[in-house]
């Protein structure tokens, strides 16, 4: 099978103009097949504060109504997606900007919660894998953003690690997928202070353990979560660490990896 | 050669929720294949108010400062395009939306102007017509975004009255191409005051007399040379007229043709 990247960046970095070019150009340089998944950084929250959009967080979560739904669509699938795809386009690296409703390639329903109500937030369904391979197979790069639709002709605001997971899972099934999760840490930290307490491998057992103790803090969970989930479903590897060393993600030298066993 | 419909929509029909829905059904049960080119409606000019960038507009068309760029890429490429797709994909119509960044489908440069600087304005320089053949011959339905961008990084807004003329003379090489500019007109009026007044069929000469009386309003004329220009440029036909009666558009009974001599 041919190796595929599926690549999920978040946190800070998004918002930092610098430190986003320099990643993108280093995604650019990598010269097998690849995706791009985006998040949101604070972009939303301060377009939400000048529009006078309370917003509401729930265990890291944004509480989505409509008003908040507009915004992360324009912030997400507008500026930061078009801008990503335009700043790649520059380094030679042809990609395409999709959401979840084009092509009808993420199709998901409004989360249905016993005691939260999420509003307009997104739980995967179906990826139309056929249609991203056909584009892989044509070297274009797809550069996810964090919104999918119903095919009732709404629009949903859809966790980035999720749909990274999700993607990994779908695609395995033709490729040799890899997945890595990079934001402003280092990898997985046994101190969450300090950034030389790199967890070098991460097998479910040792993950289990760090979770009972509490040494694993709220905003990695789901990540971890859904990194076990991808490697149970058929994705081969899967790295988590700092934007900044892309290209030693790559090649094991930085960042922790999430092993099954 | 097969058929192909590239329909402009807009004006104020963008901002009006109910009658966009009965337009975009109408679109999406049209059998041939088919691209929409979208504009902006208000929802820019309102985004700028409430984040206070001042706007300022020169004969109809926008000064993008960066700001404002900021704002037509969140609302133009974000919002109102992937709010277009998933209806369509509500209707059955498999839509992709795209801004001229992704796939490298439309580049441009800053427009140059003697006089006035129009600001991150853009100019046409290549249609990329071979991928979105590909993407047509897999019937998938293209909505674009009045946003391209230069190859260097950077994103221009793009008058999406040019956007289908250039895209209606780069496909006509590969579709009998049918251009449809439908707003909230019934057509080209001979009496700007009286809806009743459409020309069935305009020629060049008319036009010209026409525009010399000045009975040609100020926001039709870019519209009509761009129609002109495209039949010159291999385009089969060229209608113009109201977007609530696009099925008679289409089958010749409302609206003005457009016609060469």
């Amino acid at each position: 099978l041919e190796k595929l990247y599926i690549i999920k960046i978040g946190g800070s970095i998004i918002d930092d103009e610098i430190k986003l070019s320099a990643f993108l150009k280093d995604f650019a340089s990598i010269e097998e097949k690849k995706i791009l998944v985006h998040g949101g950084g604070k972009l939303a929250t301060q377009l939400a504060m000048q529009m006078n959009v309370p917003q509401q967080m729930i265990e890291g979560r944004r509480i989505t109504d409509s008003e908040t739904l507009k915004i992360v669509t324009m912030v997400y699938a507008g500026y930061i997606n078009k801008n990503i795809v335009a700043q790649l386009q520059s380094f030679g690296c042809n990609a395409l900007g999709l959401s979840g409703a084009d092509g009808n390639v993420i199709q998901a329903h409004k989360r249905e919660h016993h005691l939260i109500d999420y509003g307009l937030v997104g739980d995967i369904d179906e990826i139309n894998s056929d249609f991203i391979k056909i584009l892989l197979d044509r070297n274009i790069t797809i550069v996810f953003a964090p919104i999918t639709h119903d095919k009732k002709g709404g629009l949903l605001n859809t966790n980035a690690d999720t749909i990274t997971q999700e993607m990994g899972k779908a695609l395995s099934n033709y490729f040799e997928t890899e997945m890595i999760y990079s934001f402003e840490k280092e990898g997985v930290l046994l101190d969450a202070s300090n950034e030389e307490s790199v967890i070098d491998k991460l097998d479910i057992k040792t993950y289990n353990t760090l979770k009972e103790k509490e040494l694993i803090f709220a905003g990695m969970i789901p990540k971890l979560d859904n990194a076990f989930l991808a490697l149970k479903n058929g994705v081969s590897k899967v790295v988590i660490g700092k934007a900044e060393k892309l290209k030693d993600l790559i090649c094991g030298k930085a960042g922790t990896q999430i092993v099954n066993d």
